[in-house]
């Protein structure tokens, strides 16, 4: 046997044990072990096999399997308030002494003395001005720092926990298994997008050019010899509702093959992304059911914010996770 | 030797065959070959060996290798007009058949008529009302199918040519090589977005959302029971000048470890991705010297655009390619 032949033969040899190795790890692993074995579990496995398997009539090539997931309720907790308002009212207490003249103004006022009724008259007037009194006024660079600062510290109020440890396990599963089968995963959230982008490729495993948000406008500068990018206190982007589809085109440029969602700030864009005729597609909704794991709302609690896109779940085929009764566990160990 | 042992020794020997064969295909293979062996190959190559090679002590992990480039100019011809430009006039002879009311109207009787002069004079504002009348009024899947359609039939007045095979061999190469050493390569342009995604995945090997450019406003409608996004005649964003690094921040939420410009356009982009210090960047202006293969300019002609740039290169380390000297070809064959 000449060297040229052997080394041949070794290759196959090699490649067959591989792939037989392979092939026995993949049978015998779940690729959603926090996922009982009901009903979302199946339809999310013979969606993703429909679309991958080679021969497969609706097979779609890897560079088009994009996936879109709302962020604050789909992939980690968003009660009793988004993430990135306790992250403004902390702000509030920390910029406050650098500019006194807040202090006695509504709704500052009603933050540092934890007056959540004053709070909540101030309406959605006053909120814009608190984030623009937090998120304005720096460099695109202090922003990140300020952000990765307050993330490493900050302890969610009910679980005691970092909020970037209360993501749901199983959509962190559901994220890796798309990626394993060639999907390319992108957050689309109504969150700030500068607000993500310092801790999603740690915790999802998401880098910042996939992740779509809300941002305020920012403007070059040169400081001296050094480019900074300057935060405005202006709305650049409102990437929820009717904005998600637009966000979507605007940034990825192709009609996703899934999304995920929690919230009728999802409908569009479950109706973006699965409306659309041939290839198949694939909508999820997470419905908050286990008020002792984690919460349960809907249409009619002081946070409902799921109605609409609920009722038109079955008509338009997407698929409904009861929380309590699918999902095995919610949070990482 | 057990069975283990000698599969396991099998795919030693055949790693280690493979890696020989790696090695020397390497070392034979030029990866810019359109590139003359002049100053601006070699400091390419120098930059790319320093940010990739495991043990450089300016080594930068992989999702970090961001690579930027401008195309009109930088990746395509740009003259006699932007191609953008010659698409917006073929298409008013489209449109106005169904609009009659602008066939006496300027800036459209001028562009009907050939009339240079007075669509010069009609400035900016005719200009802008061109590009909203062909640009606007239509959903993104109908302005995709139109763009296409155009760019597979419309030739260059001088070289006789599809506008897609007039773009520049070196540095498509240059885009080749930086994504073989692991860099993620984005288009930047003063164009239209979506005038650029239908093509960039087929000649430059960009898919859709690697691409960044400027925009109009999209509006999510159900029509009927179908979603789509109808493109309004409103400026969104303008991805030129100062506009570069918001864009590049906005898209991608990286600062580049790479920029490629030909243009005062390109310079802030030029600023923000080389002026941040470490690691290290790297800066290329595409010089527009050769009149006789492709065309020369740069700040007096007529369209002169390529001035403070040139003058800040050397000393913010910018590579300058002189088009004559260092490109032994211009265009794919």
């Amino acid at each position: 046997m000449s060297a040229l032949a052997y080394v041949s033969r070794c290759i196959s040899l090699a490649a067959a044990a591989l792939l037989l190795f392979a092939v026995s790890v993949l049978a015998q692993t779940d690729p959603l072990p926090s996922w009982n074995d009901t009903a979302p579990k199946a339809a999310i496995i013979a969606f993703v096999e429909k679309v991958t398997k080679e021969n497969s009539p609706e097979f779609v090539p890897e560079p088009e399997r994009i996936a879109v997931f709302d962020n604050d309720g789909t992939l980690w907790v968003e009660h009793p308030i988004y993430t990135q308002l306790a992250f403004a009212l902390d702000r509030v207490k920390a910029v406050v002494p650098a500019h006194p003249e807040l202090k006695d103004k509504q709704p500052f006022k009603a933050v540092l003395e934890g007056d959540m009724k004053a709070l909540a008259a101030s309406g959605e007037k006053g909120l814009m001005e608190i984030m623009m009194a937090t998120h304005a006024g720096m460099t695109t660079d202090e922003f990140q720092k300020i952000v990765s600062d307050w993330i490493s510290t900050a302890r969610h109020p009910r679980f005691k926990r970092p909020y970037t440890e209360l993501v749901y396990q199983p959509m962190l599963e559901l994220q890796t298994y798309l990626r394993a089968n060639g999907f390319k995963t992108y957050i689309v959230s109504g969150g700030g997008i500068e607000f993500m982008r310092p801790w999603t490729e740690r915790v999802y495993g998401i880098p910042p050019e996939q992740v779509i948000g809300s941002s305020i406008k920012t403007e070059f500068r040169m400081s001296a010899d050094t480019p900074i990018l300057y935060r405005l206190p202006e709305i650049n982007f409102i990437d929820d509702k009717a904005g998600k589809p637009v966000g979507i085109n605007q940034y990825i440029g192709r009609r996703p093959l899934a999304a995920f969602g929690n919230s009728d700030g999802d409908l569009e864009m479950l109706q973006w992304t699965t409306l659309a005729g041939a290839p198949a597609r694939f909508g999820l909704i997470v419905h908050h059911t286990d008020a002792e794991r984690e919460y349960a709302y809907d249409r009619d609690t002081e946070f409902g914010r799921l109605d609409k896109a609920l009722d038109l779940a079955p008509m338009n085929g997407w698929t409904v996770v009861d929380m309590k009764a699918d999902w095995r566990k919610i949070f990482p160990d």
